[in-house]
């Protein structure tokens, strides 16, 4: 970690590219032109506001994140989408129902100008939604190959030196990971012979690394943490990370979970339920769909509390997640955990948990991230898998024969602490010793 | 970090010497003794049930941390004890509700031999107890003179090589630090006239710390980490850290808060409410008893959130805390959080935390960590203050100069990578770009 | 009502007779005789512990229930039950782990000697129980005769003068109601042609009016308010009740519900959702069993808001009811609600109820009441539907065209009054206007 | 109750006349607009929304509340108030943050024309305000008038036939009952000697009985429920009522503990606290305002549960309550209840309730609904203690001698009997044997 790499700078503009214009993606949006109108803060981005400390604590050196590297700025940043649906995002962001009667108004013509491509579809993933605006082509590849167009064409049209892709879709229908998937040329056959086991999700992926576009995957779908498609980002040599943004519940659970773990509380169960009225949980009651969340929901705790390493703590707890779809609830989203631990001698202990977070306004300013510091990597000619972008995931890539990362806590180690290597900086291990001189020596 | 120190062998038997025979201690007795028949696990004990990761995560090397730093063992453990009341410590286990009638009577006859030794009593200091067991000293130099013999008695009774003390007494009333406090010069002059400021608390420090007993504070009653007595300390070669055991709320205060920043998310209010039943509730329930709480609780929030350097996040929320007496609780203890957040573009969100627990069980495990890693420490020849014991507190202590750290994640990374460096073994940064080789390249 | 009807008084002993001797009848019986030895309280029971103030206010007349019905007491209560499993009632109330291990003790023998006969068992109906103690019939013939010389020799056995059936016994699994239900002729026939749509509460319910014996259903099961035993119960002129106890989240719903209704304030939503974790919890694990669990929970926030009545109000509410098998939770029952709501000018506002209950601690005492009032009703020669009996059931039943009634006051009202007039007491309308005289005259 | 009494009409416009124009009194206001308007809903209003049921449930006479008995409708509704910050109706509401932009644009010159008249003030009593609109009058007498030519005033400038007034003001500190208010005698000679003990409240209370006014008091300051105003009410013929609206967290407790009395289940402890942002909380944050708040909201318990017929379950248990100001709060307000209770032999269980309730849009419809209620009382010739009226309050007046009523249901029957004999119906008593003939016949 001597020397300092040389980062290409972030000149001309950054396409964000997003399949899926919905709540999600028109928040995020509003939110970066409010924010360069100066009449909104990106609140919930590290890249926007993250401080990270340097050196020592008594060194007084703590500078912004977006000082530390050379990232895009939001003036920088332009937006182009795709959807199955014809509205434009100013149409979809009132609809959707996250951002205030004001906001909307200050940024009308913004959002009024952000019109979709029309998406991939295939109603056999996307059961719920009646689409309207949907591309012509008729096989795999001529899809793979209009995407990759509509990526060429974006850059153009938006006068965009880079682009990231971010899907931000809608949940597709679940199934166990066909052999398509399994190795590069498998799928590459399953396109030829235009297998419906390929998800639209899949064909966005792989026309973006073709394109040598750093690839996001916000959505639990199958994408491009498939064993097919990450040997073709590790080929291609594109960025790559996903999938499924920890926004909600399954954030609290990666924040509670390692302080159980770090307590050496044990745990027997742990109940977690979930409304939410938007489109996501509309889709989300077909159960289909609902089993591809769950999965991603699911992994979460073992990871973390490791039973293998501590059996008499965690080897028999129940864990259960259900999500129900709820009108009243809009774009809003509610989580109710119940918790039953175990401390000193088995004593049982309780916590309760009841998070009334809004999906949207929690999901928007990971995507932002997502998009700069992946731009961030594809400069440093990173390629394949980006751990260090695990903080951002439900259920995060790791190089084979490594264990995901949950913790949200180390998950945010790691990425500051890479953020310093890139930066030439010392990694921070918080052991401080060294400020207590001859009083806590460690060798003499 | 480059050759490991010798760490003096935990030879004999460890005198674990407790001021306050209450609910806390006597759970730590009858559990150590429970788990020593191998009748009850010793959960929530990093020293008994955690582990660390050594070296790359491919590696495969975990080792328990009792076998990683030389320990003290459970078998090794003896117990001692002052208290103004003469119940011995089976009378108050049963009298505190806490342990089953099942656990209670397998343990009968080793709480029944633990007998307090008259304590120190000042009824300015402890206004709801009715005091029955006094020591006959007259003025303060008798008092620390009694306590000093008490001390090497104790090891004499016990047969016990080396000791610790962990002050486990009742909250004593709040008063904001006097003058003989700020200097041991100070100190000892109110020693000499007897002076009323000092609190039986800071009597036992005084007689712990001239026999070079190591010692920490696990009540909020002012003790070591006052001026006078950590020069004191400092002086006497003596390890020491306190105050008040992070236990409930406040550590789950210590959780959560650490989540908001990590994800950039703003706060509006948190509202903390908390009922409990026991003798500490009863005693809390004199609103100068409270103050001292409430001085050790509030801190946290500023101090995590860092409001001068995330102003528009975190430089104007309401934090309330409240503590009630509410005996049908009993020894358990209740916690009600509401937490108002704000997201993109400062959209409000809530979080409301229940968490039903139970003080003791929660504390005891934590008394029994801070005894076995403070005996560690004085074969380590450490002395003054032991951040790395910051973990356990909620109002733990630092260098001066050097801010406190009240993050749960970050106390443990900073124990457990002292612990590794103790042990020659390098601290852990989560960085893992090295598992990646060409892929994620720094340098080239 | 100006005249006493006479009221056979409640001479000998009374047999208690339960298909199903699971965690709700043992914590009946042992409950029953921890009253009897003065060694408990039976808490819960209005027929034990309930009152009726007389006349009016200012006359100073308040007695207590058993006082102004003649009722069995508990000292004449004998018990009797059907199992399809062998075990004693002690050794199921010890699996069950409601009592504690003291109470237990104190009622060993007591419940040693109650030893279930063999049940009625049908795998379609019940799933998730392996049986080991079935009538060995063949027909459902055989098997009313077997039930039906069962209780004549329970009689016997017990010595009792009288009999009361209540089913205790699992849930069944959900059918829509068969044909064989809906006239007394076609259930004659299913019954000859052995049909199996046939559910094994209805041969209990069938025996049990053919015996002239009082029959409540305290489950979801089919039985006495389909159209074909309520038809067979009023020629047989035998007092029937049901269906399904009323004992946790539902019976809250009847109370919240009625208390937005009286403050005319409008509901969006209802979110219920339920984690419980004994045998009901395991067996409505099944779906077909939840649905029917679902059905009685579902109906009853209608019939209390009355949408018809208040369209602009209750209307378009969501209502969504779930229950999880989740074993940490044991006996014990929690209930998680979520309830939107809106006042003045349509403003939101939500109630958050956390219900930690005890399914059989709360269901015990409704099974004695009923007995104890169906007892009452039998005396007092009434047959067929006994409406005042709303109070305990989920599902209650009514005469064909009256609407049911869930308000928990308004059938506690109903019952109440009914006792008054049983008694030649006036019934209470609250009114009031009398005390005031000129005051607040009616007329002049 | 045979025949109907003649009730006089409301002819003309009805004057409500409202001492405090604040968040209650605004969001009164503004609703009572947009609802004539169209624009909104009166929901929360029993007057507008309610409706009875006539005769037997098979008869379907069901009929709205204002058809029932003749109300002043909506239409004749006009609004008149004091306060001593000299804001209009519009400036308030705005300030007050209850209503969306949207509403309050809707009514602004309607609102804008509401202008308060100087109001009475006294520093001793609202301590937090700072007044800036207050009457120049030097003496008790002299203020009287002063209001008493404001009733007259207004309702020349108000064009109204009749008024009523309902006191929303500020809470005042509290004090023990002086002896000024022990009899009219002693409060005529404390108005003259110009007492100190005389509060702010009790000069309008005075005013509106002298002006043969309907007087009811939403807030908990000492008005007409004081044994010298009483008997000044009864003596001029007005009706009064009061006190304290009975909005939030109190009005579920009414509810919850009539459900646990009805149930015959124990009560270990309540626990109650309270989170609030507006004027109300900052007022309330002054400990003897508080303690006023206090005492009225503590007596609800006992007299629900009746401990003296129900000592085992009623006479021990634990009863806390407590508020918060909390400025993230605004407007809205928010309940925590723990609620302890005991089942069956003693086992416990523990009802959690959160309520996040609006203060505001939860009284609004109170007011309402008392204003026409008091102005039927009126026309009605009924003068003193309106007992059917407590449905409204948290300290609701009764006949002395006659127990107070907090139970909700009771109370709402109580007043509904009382429309039902002013319309010459027949009382409900929820009897209904006489359905169901032969079946359940009282005697033969």
């Amino acid at each position: 970690m001597e020397n300092k790499k040389k980062v290409a700078k972030p000149e001309g503009k950054l396409a964000v590219l997003i399949p899926g214009l919905g709540a999600v993606s028109t928040t995020l949006m509003a939110g970066v032109e409010l924010a360069r109108q100066g009449k909104g803060a990106p609140i919930g981005s590290l890249t926007q506001m993250g401080t990270a400390r340097l050196g020592k604590r008594t060194d007084g050196r703590t500078v912004k994140l977006n000082e530390l590297v050379p990232l895009a700025t939001l003036e920088d940043v332009v937006f182009g989408a795709w959807d199955i649906i014809s509205e434009d995002a100013y149409q979809v962001a009132v609809r959707s129902g996250v951002l205030s009667d004001k906001h909307l108004e200050q940024v009308k013509p913004f959002l009024q100008g952000i019109k979709p491509k029309p998406g991939v579809h295939d109603p056999e993933f996307v059961r719920r939604i009646t689409a309207n605006h949907i591309k012509a082509t008729k096989t795999h590849r001529e899809s793979i190959e209009a995407i990759r167009q509509d990526i060429r064409d974006f850059k153009k049209e938006l006068n965009a030196k880079r682009a990231v892709m971010v899907v931000c879709s809608s949940v597709e229908t679940f199934r166990p990971l066909p052999e398509a998937f399994q190795t590069l040329a498998n799928f590459e056959k399953a396109l030829d012979s235009n297998s419906p086991d390929i998800n639209p999700t899949a064909l966005y992926t792989y026309a973006a690394i073709k394109e040598g576009v750093p690839f996001a995957n916000g959505t639990p779908n199958a994408a491009v943490d498939t064993p097919a498609l990450q040997e073709m980002a590790k080929q291609e040599g594109v960025p790559v990370a996903g999938r499924d943004l920890k926004s909600g519940q399954t954030m609290m659970k990666t924040v509670i979970a390692p302080a159980l773990k770090a307590r050496m509380l044990g745990l027997e169960g742990w109940f977690s339920t979930n409304i939410l009225g938007n489109r996501d949980g509309e889709v989300l009651d077909d159960p289909q769909a609902f089993k591809a969340k769950e999965v991603t929901k699911s992994s979460v705790l073992d990871t973390i509390l490791q039973p293998d390493l501590y059996p008499e703590l965690y080897n028999k707890y129940s864990h259960k997640v259900s999500i129900h779809y709820y009108p009243p609830r809009g774009d809003a989203k509610e989580g109710w955990d119940n918790i039953d631990i175990t401390g000193w001698l088995g004593y049982p202990m309780q916590i309760k948990v009841n998070f009334l977070c809004r999906d949207s306004i929690l999901a928007a300013p990971l995507v932002l991230d997502i998009a700069l510091f992946m731009d961030l990597a594809k400069r440093l000619e990173w390629r394949g898998i980006q751990e260090w972008m695990s903080f951002y995931f439900k259920s995060p890539m790791a190089h084979p024969g490594l264990p995901v990362e949950h913790d949200l806590f180390i998950q945010l180690t790691k990425l500051k602490n890479t953020l310093r290597v890139v930066a030439g900086e010392e990694p921070i291990t918080h052991l401080g010793l060294d400020y207590y001189g001859d009083d806590l020596p460690l060798s003499r």
